[in-house]
């Protein structure tokens, strides 16, 4: 999709307005007119004339007043700015339309989020705007604060002390975590402007998204929304930005019902389906945060000028542990260790004492950090790697003056690196090595998990490979251990399992077509047909099941079609005959039952979706054994898809109780066996209540030399 | 799983020794030596006598040296301290073990870290321990700090002014994370013990863990592992812990391979599969964290004495953003809003503001924070709710003296509250409210989200019901707004598709077994047999498909079977016949494309997998209409079980392109019908590459007065 940019207001005279009317009820110390007031005449730098209109022409503050907007003397005003009870919003609003002001900024509450009475308000503003071509900025917002040109047009009383000043556009509708994000911005990358929407009844938030993607001297915008009035709109504008090369950081609330209830009766506005809004700012290109710490970092980030070139990265640091920490968030987020160069490695090699780890993960070991310039001239040479697309520098502990070091040969590294060099302060003690990083603007992340989390975000998507997670331990049980092990046929595996009075399937191995009618009659319809074959394992791929046969003669057809079909796809397997069972009704659930031989704890049990979901959702709980009923329910609780054990599908929910029952009985099984390495059970078919859990399948493995007890 | 807690030794007289001896060789200024030295005699309370052999005999130091531990004079010693080169370790402990000396820390390195000499060396003192009864604490560690009765036998330069004791005990392998822990615990709960394992040639980390579990002085255990050398005896520790009470909280690097590979280069120890690492804490009560930051949360919040009494959560704040953020936030994480008794309502009412929003979130809006008094009173009415678990209390942003004051209100409250209250500082500017807060043990959270998911961690699991995320949007879609709608049969629906050129399976609708018999012959076998009635809607609860259906025999019974037993099952339904429709092999995948109306966004495409896969996993991307056929392929690229498209159980990948194609297709044609209100195609068969896509079912709702394009 691409929208039709056009449409949006071109805001610059809102935004730098040359002659301004500020229009206020009252001007006592303290409220909010006089904040107004202040922030605009001793923190300001208004370049034309600022006019106060107090209707009731309280003379009680240092401004002259005037009694209304059409009594100003001839200016060509560009905006008015508004603190005015609601009740009296109207007239002054009308009174600009009438003057041909082009811009309101209503900063009064009492609007669409007090009530019928305030949205009627609103409605009547927008009315007006719709009649006279008035945009109007609000109501119930606290301003607009220009800090690039220093124009305080907000009540907000910490304006004054917002000095660092950079290319961040901030665009919100409440005032309170736009305040967050300003104060985020104190050091490094800053802010230029915060434009807070309020209840948007007439420009919101899509107008100022729109306005920064178009201004040039905005490089990212920061966003933060409760609700969203116009989805095409708010998507048209996103687009631009994308279409300007601007990144936009946004952070929605309501992701959970709670948050869209608590945003909708904070602003009265639709919170919108989080699934489908964050589907639209992936696909706009824009960047969702997930918290406000979040959204600070990766707007600085992404402002920082210098973003990662490649989801390569490399870590310095000066303690094992951390190295180790680093590399494992850095796998847990799907990015990858750095390979680096032969001159880097020859770099560290001779620059770094005989024990440090010169790999990547680097540990320059805590004897090099003596040398500021050795481990400064260190984190210059990594950043310079062509194959490192970041550096990341973990502090896991404050040291005072040897931190305070550390911050310095960051500072000294990163100034003129090509690539970012990332410092994560991973201290609850936030020393003065921190402070000079952050006063430097460095912005050093304050865990491991936060500062990859927010690297993976703005790193190009396409180069972004699945999280590499440790291998799962199925995997490592069914490879080398394994070599030297027998495995059962299915017809002795479940020999053994109904000796040991464990359900299975009715069935019997049958040699000929005769032999299978008369079984599958003997059963009763319908059966499954499955081929027994020491040369087969995987029956289904040589068509060698056959499911849901229902009649006699489907019965014969099946048998004979099966072994002729088999035989000519495997003439090198010796087929022992065709093993009849029941077929249990189709409204069971599959589960997987495993025991295996862990390296670390001995026989570790295993729970899961069976069938097709095994390899699919890899959904698995496990316990080391023995266990108790009561685990096995935990384990179940465990399991991310729960839901397909409950009502599901129309189906009710499965035996619980039976399955319970049956896990504890293959673990006993299995514990009085020594000789058996790996025991599978899949699928194992788990009916509604009352009908039990039966082992449709099983794979055994044992050593070569039983040692039965 | 229960193992048995006998085998852990009493380290009693190591945590805590009356006469010492240091072993080193040289004490030169800032050597570890010196350190050692500096700890013990200046920054500890030694009860006992403190010896010092340094064998080379430099009298280089202010203490009196002997030559050798031999040479000792009459004394019980406890515990020898060895700091010397590797190589003369061996005669040292062989020395302790000649006197009786019960525990040597041995904190040198060039050990196991250091390679196969280092490992042999390990090897000599493992048999020297089994031969003797010596317990060897380390090598390679920075030793044991025991800040509660502040004896220093520890290398670290910074146990000067570890100086906040308290009841934690904490356990590490390493040296520079551990200090990381320490640090955190500055403030508020402090730690009582720090056991650094190093290499575990003889005492290990589950070793300390039991005997910290076992101290009666201890609440909570905090532990870092890099490595596991033995996970039954850290089982069997964990469970000890469980059964004395004691919370233990285990952050245990390796969660991604690049975490495994880095720990073992650190440490030589095997880092254990990580699924099963999880499983076995959880299963032995221990919470896990998943960042050093947690770590260190969790634990000061395990060791506050008021954790959550429940996971119904109260939130007070003065922003109506922040409130909407962390009620956000409860239901990500699966917590719960409280609901408050009605005294507790009352009481708000009655101080609060008439704007302000009473209800859970509360907003006590900005005017209310000129009382501390007042908030401090709301808070503890708040905590005292029997409704209520905990209170979180979000700072959004640094007001200077304003936070100072909440600050204060949040201390005042806290003093005597029987319910915990969680501060949570968001903003980056770290002001004196903060330091305020930490000072007074309260330690804010930096993050909501890293604040509820601590909440969740430690509030008893089996509380916890799964995250109550925002609905999903096929739900909303099929609700009230389709009431009007029309749907369309099956086969009306195929028969317009075919019509658009749409790939959709050969067939035709039978009205006898005999027209069935032969619609199958001319398809083709196998073929799939489904009812076709306008009253039936869900055809597969009554019956109404056949599947796989392979001779003209089986053909014929099929449809005299279902149509009766349809019949049967709903003499209500009109049965126009039977759709007899080509079989697709099942190498295809299932999927499902939808496209909806959103009321933000208009048309909206939704993608996933299909059939079962689609109650179960929702497992689904989306896209705002329009289109091109780079969005279907990120679309794809965004599904969580991408791996069901690609190689899976041996089935070739799928034809993405088909996919592709008819996606665009399907897209398309709902496009330019704007008189359909919801199109869900479910599941369209996907083959390997070359064999196409294929729509299999089609369910079409349109508005009841047609406005065909």
């Amino acid at each position: 999709m691409h929208a039709s940019h056009c449409g949006f207001p071109d805001l610059s005279r809102l935004v730098r307005p040359r002659n301004a009317v500020v229009v206020l009820g009252s001007q006592r110390p303290n409220s909010e007119g006089a904040r107004l007031l202040e922030n605009l005449s001793l923190h300001s730098r208004m370049e034309g004339e600022l006019f106060v209109v107090n209707p009731p022409m309280r003379g009680d503050g240092p401004f002259r007043c005037w009694p209304s907007i059409a009594d100003l003397p001839e200016a060509d005003i560009d905006v008015a700015l508004i603190i005015l009870r609601a009740a009296y919003v109207m007239d002054a609003l009308r009174d600009c339309a009438a003057r041909g002001i082009p811009y309101a900024i209503v900063m009064s509450s009492g609007f669409g989020e007090a009530g019928p009475e305030g949205r009627a308000l609103e409605q009547q503003i927008a009315a007006l705007c719709e009649s006279t071509g008035l945009r109007v900025y609000g109501p119930n917002c606290p301003g607009l604060s220009n800090f690039r040109d220093r124009m305080g047009m907000t009540i907000s009383p910490a304006f004054k002390t917002d000095k660092n000043v950079g290319t961040i556009g901030i665009v919100t509708q409440g005032g309170g975590a736009g305040r967050n994000i300003v104060q985020g911005l104190s050091y490094g990358p800053g802010a230029a402007l915060w434009l807070s929407a309020g209840n948007e009844v007439d420009l919101g938030a899509p107008d100022f998204i729109a306005h920064l993607a178009r201004d040039p001297e905005i490089g990212v915008i920061a966003v933060l929304l409760e609700g969203i009035k116009d989805g095409k709109r708010l998507a048209a504008a996103l687009d631009l930005a994308r279409s300007h090369g601007k990144p936009v950081i946004i952070l929605k609330i309501g992701r959970s019902e709670y948050g869209v209830r608590a945003a909708q009766s904070h602003t009265g506005s639709i919170a919108g389906t989080a699934e489908v809004n964050s589907a639209m700012f992936a696909q706009f290109g824009a960047i969702e945060a997930h918290d406000m710490d979040e959204l600070v970092a990766l707007a600085r980030l992404a402002a920082s000028g210098s973003v990662p070139t490649s989801d390569e990265l490399a870590v310095v640091t000066f303690s094992g542990g951390a190295a180790a920490m680093a590399a494992d968030q850095i796998g847990l987020q799907g990015l990858r260790l750095a390979q680096f160069a032969p001159e880097t490695t020859e770099h560290l090699r001779a620059s770094l004492p005989g024990y440090a780890a010169i790999a990547n993960p680097v540990d320059v070991t805590a004897e090099a950090l003596n040398s500021i310039e050795g481990l400064s001239s260190c984190l210059r040479t990594v950043a310079q790697d062509p194959n490192v697309g970041a550096v990341i520098v973990p502090i896991p502990a404050d040291y005072g003056e040897l931190t305070d070091g550390i911050a310095q040969a960051i500072i000294d590294a990163a100034a003129g690196a090509s690539r970012p060099i990332i410092a994560v302060w991973m201290s609850r003690r936030l020393g003065s090595g921190f402070l000079r990083l952050e006063e430097h603007g460095l912005a050093p992340f304050l865990s491991l998990g936060s500062a990859l989390a927010a690297v993976r975000k703005v790193t190009p998507r396409r180069m972004l490979p699945g999280a590499m997670v440790a291998a799962p331990a199925m995997s490592a049980a069914s490879g080398e251990e394994s070599g030297a092990a027998v495995a059962c046929t299915e017809a002795a595996a479940k020999a053994m399992l109904r000796e040991a009075g464990i359900a299975v399937p009715q069935g019997s191995l049958c040699r000929s077509p005769e032999e299978t009618t008369a079984a599958a009659q003997a059963l009763g319809f319908p059966v499954a047909l499955k081929i027994v074959s020491a040369q087969i394992l995987h029956k289904t791929e040589v068509g060698g099941v056959w499911l849901d046969v229902r009649t006699p003669g489907q019965a014969a057809e099946a048998h004979t079609r099966m072994v002729n079909q088999v035989q000519a796809r495997r003439p090198d397997a010796r087929i022992d005959g065709v093993l009849v069972e029941k077929m249990l009704h189709d409204t069971g659930r599959e589960m997987l039952i495993a025991v295996r031989t862990d390296p670390m704890y001995g026989r570790v049990l295993t729970i899961g979706l069976g069938g097709i979901f095994v390899e699919l959702l890899k959904d698995v709980a496990h316990r080391v054994l023995p266990i108790q009923p009561a685990d096995v329910h935990d384990m179940l609780a465990d399991l991310r898809h729960g839901a397909y054990l409950g009502q599901f599908r129309n189906l009710p929910p499965m035996d619980t109780d039976a399955l319970v029952r049956l896990v504890i009985q293959l673990a006993d099984f299995v514990s009085g066996r020594p000789d058996i390495l790996e025991a599978e059970f899949n699928p194992v078919w788990v009916g509604p209540a009352g009908e039990g859990a039966w082992v449709l399948d099983a794979l055994l493995l044992t050593s070569p030399t039983p040692e039965r007890l």
